[in-house]
Order: structure tokens, then sequence, then C-alpha cells
């Protein structure tokens, strides 16, 4: 920092309060993205504004009414580019230029196609000066599922597993519980709450009958209640309709869309749907089974959705990762062995060979009460061709 | 700490000062315990002293050598309980008498059998005034092998696995390779300079020929040379004598011992001693193979073995953690992923159901270049009756 310099580092502090408050709508503004915005005028606080929930105002909205008149010749840090679209709110831009904004600082453009730089355009046209990129990596992260679904038509896809000290998930057998403890079930239970939906099997349903809901009292949240009233929606891949109509998730708030291969028998789908789930066909891969990279296509375009958890066995994770659409994989490491008899973590196709193997990069190991938690993801070279 | 007693502390500072130069001794001193020693008077340092090597002075000897005359009326710091019987150097308590020293502070009492409080007694007979268990906790783990050896019959037994994030250590067709960086195999090579003995099984010599040596130029320590002229004894379980003649490890400095069951053909046995190994004859377990339980008692009455690594496949590694014969597992985890078809980690018995899983203790984990080291121990309920 040059010291001669003193508001050096000024726009990064008060961008990391805007991203801030960006972070308070993590559980609630699926579809749209987490907006914060900060009003500060001389250097001085004016007013917050986050985006709370899809169909309620923007964050710069928020932040204008708080700050009324003082607005005029005002900076406001915003961590996305202000809308220039006509949407259930007014533009963004317009209200900004409106109310005499001097200066915009933004950490990221907007990935959406219906603004995508047209925002700042708008800005700068009214003769506001703009910066763009401040923390913008920051901004990236908040929004990697927005961003994923608006610029790979898909979302980003988290793919979490529980596993034991030498990577097994159950026994031989099937028999399976929850091998990780209190702490690790909150941080799983706190995922599925900022995700647009949860991808599983038909297997997990059939022989755990999971039930893949948010629960209110294992949020560890203050406002565990309200987060909990949406329930991301349950997505089961089941190519052949094998679901069990009595399948506990079927009668749990929150929809449930059960995805098979196109051509399925009517009888059993018209049954599924008077228990209550939503059916979905799809075109089959190759090896007869769902496509899964159609499905993504599907929940991005068709579903809104943003963040997809995977929680599932091992044939579907490595279905997943054979065909590169895992982004990010997050396991849950319990302090224990079951041993090489037990069920292993992901069934990967093709390994035969030392070279291969498919290297990850590990982001972040960390403690959870006596589990571990490691976030890794497939290293690029892996799928450099996707 | 009583605000009052300036002095509160004081003892754990210098004993620190103690067990620094104890650690100088860790890849030297065995089959000895690493000792380290320092002499204080009216607040000031005077000398310091440590262990070198089975042979040489002890640590105190070497500290009241270099104070002189000053020692008397001096405070002595000894990490582990001096002496007081006659070995290859006289009786350390009698040398801290005879140089008139008035207080004698000591980490932890000596489990050697032959000492076993008789050098505090001594001392306090004497008219020295002692304090036992200033900073015991970390001498105890400085010395934990030889603690082991004097209290259990047996060293203490570190179990060292390299795998793959899912759990895996080779291609289902045997093919392997060191799937971890240079920090990971830094690491070992030093934890191998500071075991007395390395175990394996024989099929790692049959099918990766390991030479299981310290090489100089991978220990990145300053006196790497020096440590590697003493070569740990490599160890090798081979029930039904498979050893290969011409095994890389033969020919490598330092003595390799087969260890095959009683009543072995004595021309394989003959053969194999021309080639260069020593061959040990143990009684069979119940499984027809080594009683695993008698061969550590052996290396630790015989062999005065300390500190024993662990270095093989998943059979043998099974086999001593389900005779609860392993007092820490070292994990090195690459960031890669190998598959359910790849070989597991470890051969565990009699787990068919989620109750009977293994569980363990983690203590540590940590970044080593791209991989992570984990530090764990059988759950103490898991081994409670042996």
């Amino acid at each position: 920092m040059n010291p001669t310099d003193i508001t050096a580092g000024q726009d990064e502090a008060w961008m990391a309060r805007a991203l801030k408050l960006a972070e308070r709508g993590r559980y609630t503004t699926m579809p749209n993205p987490r907006v914060g915005c900060v009003l500060v005028k001389h250097g001085k606080h004016l007013a917050d504004g986050y985006h709370q929930r899809a169909g309620e105002p923007h964050a710069e909205v928020h932040a204008l009414e708080a700050a009324g008149e003082h607005a005029r010749g005002a900076t406001a840090y915003v961590t996305l580019e202000p809308c220039s679209h006509q949407g259930r709110t007014g533009p963004c831009c317009d209200a900004l230029i409106k109310a005499g904004v001097a200066r915009v600082v933004v950490a990221m453009q907007d990935p959406n196609p219906q603004v995508a730089g047209r925002g700042i355009a708008r800005l700068r046209d009214a003769g506001v000066e703009v910066r763009l990129g401040c923390l913008e990596a920051d901004a990236q992260v908040l929004n990697a599922g927005f961003v994923s679904r608006m610029t790979r038509g898909r979302p980003r896809v988290s793919l979490k597993l529980a596993m034991s000290l030498d990577g097994r998930t159950a026994m031989a057998s099937g028999e399976s519980q929850w091998i990780t403890g209190a702490e690790a079930r909150r941080d799983v239970q706190r995922l599925r709450a900022q995700s647009c939906a949860i991808l599983t099997g038909v297997d997990s349903i059939i022989f755990d009958n999971s039930r893949l809901t948010v629960r209110a009292d294992q949020l560890g949240l203050d406002d565990a209640e309200v987060i909990a009233r949406r329930q991301p929606l349950r997505v089961v891949v089941d190519s052949r309709l094998r679901m069990p109509l009595a399948a506990a998730c079927l009668s749990e708030p929150g929809e449930t869309l059960v995805v098979c291969v196109e051509g399925s028998e009517s009888p059993r789908r018209d049954a599924l749907m008077r228990s209550g789930a939503r059916v979905l066909e799809m075109p089959a891969g190759d090896d007869g089974r769902v496509d899964l990279g159609a499905l993504l296509k599907w929940l991005g375009d068709e579903g809104g959705c943003n963040e997809l958890l995977v929680e599932t066995g091992a044939t579907l994770a490595g279905a997943l990762m054979d065909a590169c659409l895992v982004d990010e994989l997050r396991l849950y490491m319990a302090p224990t062995l079951l041993g090489s008899d037990a069920r292993g973590l992901m069934a990967l196709s093709g390994i035969e060979r030392m070279a291969e193997q498919r290297p990850l990069e590990i982001l972040d190991i960390r403690a959870l009460g006596k589990d571990w938690r490691i976030l890794a993801r497939p290293a690029l070279a892996a799928c450099a061709e996707h």
C-alpha cells in the first residue's frame, strides 16, 4: 500500500462489508444471486442493503431507501453488477442514477446474459464513475452456483460423502449408519439448506429410506425455523422407476422429483405421481441410464438450480466423477476403520493403472468435533477436455 | 501462576531447554533413551549436556564437566531420572552428589526397572532437593519407545501407510508406486532414521523389492551423513521363508532379519544366511503364521528395540491392528482417487457389522506439500482388554 495514499484499501474494506451483507441471503435468495450493497459518503457509512428473497427488492433498492436524499454524491459498493433489465423490480442502475450516486464500486460483472456488462455501461453513460473487480474472487465464491448456472447452464455440483479413515462408507452387507458426529451432521444440514436441490440415487431411498430434508432443530442457526420452511428440491435418479411408493421423502414437506429414462411404464409413473412425486423423463445415456449431463442441464435451465448437493452411494457418485460433473467434493471423515471388506467410497470406471488415477486438489481440511471435513475438487487437468 | 512468585514457571522454562537438548539425540541414542541436562545457578545458565550415543557419557556427565567447580550449589534439570546403576559410565546420581549439586528437577522417573525411583531416592538420601514431574508429558512423548520397551517389554509400534483420499494403496493388479510427494517421503525417511527397526512382510519384498533404508540425501538434515551411517534393523515377517535370495535389501548396509516359523526348511534358511540375512525362528500363532506378539517381545527383549516402524501391506497391517499391537497410525494421504477396484488400506478381520468398527483417535492432521499426514491411534476402548 502506498503510504501517501490514505484511501488505499478503503474500497476493499467497504466491499468486505457488502459481501458480509450478501452472505445473509445465503439460505434464501435462490434462484437469485446473493447481493449486498453499502452506501458511503465522505468516507462515512450511510446505509446497508441486501437481497433477501426472490421477488423482493434488490440490495441497492434497500440501501437507497435507507439513505434517502443523502445518497446524492455517495459511493455505492455492490457485490454484483447492478441489473439493467426490468425484472419484478425496476433496473437497479436507473435507481442508482436517479438517486444521484456519484461512484459505483462493483465486485464482479453479472454472469447473467441479460445483464453481462450492460449495467455498468449504462451507469458510465450516465456519468457515474465505476470501478469493477474489487474483491472479485470473494464475490465469485459467494455466488459460484449462480455463476455456474449462468455460464455453463448447469448448477454447481457439490458431492458429499461420509467415510471412515480407510475410505469406507458402509458394511459389505449394506448396513450403514451415520458414522460422523453431531458437528458434521450440522454442517451437512446447513449445506442442504443453502442448496437449491439435493440429488440422490434410488438405491439410497430403497436401502436407507433417506428423507433428504432440512431440519430446523439441527441447523443451529437463529433463523432456523424460517430457513427450514424452504425445503430443497429432492431429485432421485431412478432410471427404471424402482422408487417405493411408501418412500419417506414423499411425505415430507417440499417436492420430490423422480427422474427416469424416456419410455418408462406409465402405470408406475402414475402411481408415483399419486404418491406425491413429480416424475421427469430424461433421455438415456450410452449405458441406458439417465443421462446425468442432460439432467444437470435441465436442473439449471428449467429448475433454476444454482447449487446442487449430491448425497448418494458409490455408483452414482462415481458416475458423476467419471462424467466430470463434480465441482467440489466434501468428504466427512470419521475417526474409525471399517476394513477392506466394507463398501468403497467411489466406483470409478477404467482405472486399471496408476497412470489413470484421478488427481484432486485439496482445498481445506478441518476438524468438526471428532470428525474431519475435507474439501477438494478434481484437478484441472483431470477434466480438461470437458 | 501466582503473581507474587516471580520464580513460577522458571523450572518449566529450564526443563524445556533440557528437552530441546535431549531431542538432539533423536537419531542416535538407541537403544538408550534421549536425555538432556541443564545446570543453572542463581537463575543463570551454567552448562548444557545431552546423551549422544550408547556407550558415551550421559547428559549429566557432559553438563557437569562443562560446569566444573561452578556446579556446587547449582540446580540440575534432567529430562529423565538420573541413573543409579553402574553401567558403562558410573551412576549419574553419584556424579551429581559429588559435584555438590543442591537441587535436581526431574521430568519423569526412569521406567527402567534397574532405576525406577532408586536414583531419586539416592539423591534425596544425600540431602539433594528433588522435584519430580516437571513437563513430564513432554518427556514421556520424547521417549515413548523406550518407555514401551521398559514397561511392556515390546517396542512402540508406528504403522505407516500411504493411501489415496479414498483409502487405496495400489491397483488391483498389484501395481503401485509412491503416490505421495517429496515432503511426505522426507518425513518417512526421518521416521525411519529415528526407528530402531523397520518391520515389513515378505510380500512387500517380493512385489516391491523394498530396500527399507535411510538415505542421507533424502533426510534434509545437516548431519544426514552421520545419521544414515546407522541403518535401522530390517525385519521381514516371512512365515514360510519365501524371501528371494536376490532381494535388494540383503545387499544394503545394515542388517536384515528374516523371521519364519519354527521348523522351517534348513537348506532354505542356510541359503538366506549365505545371502546376508539373519534368520530367526519364532513360534507360530493360531493361524500358523509368525506370532506377532512374540516377535515384538523378542524385538524388545533381545533386540533392544524402542521404536518399531511398520511399512507393509494391508494383510500384515491388519493383523497387527487385529492383535492390538499398533500404538500409532501414520497415514500419508495423497490428493487423488484410485476407485473402489483398487487395493484397500487394511484387511481387518471380523468386521461384519457397524458395531464392530475400530474407533480411532485422530491426534494431528497436517499438510506435507500437496499431501496430508494423519496421526491417529486406536481408541482406548478398542483394545481395552489387551
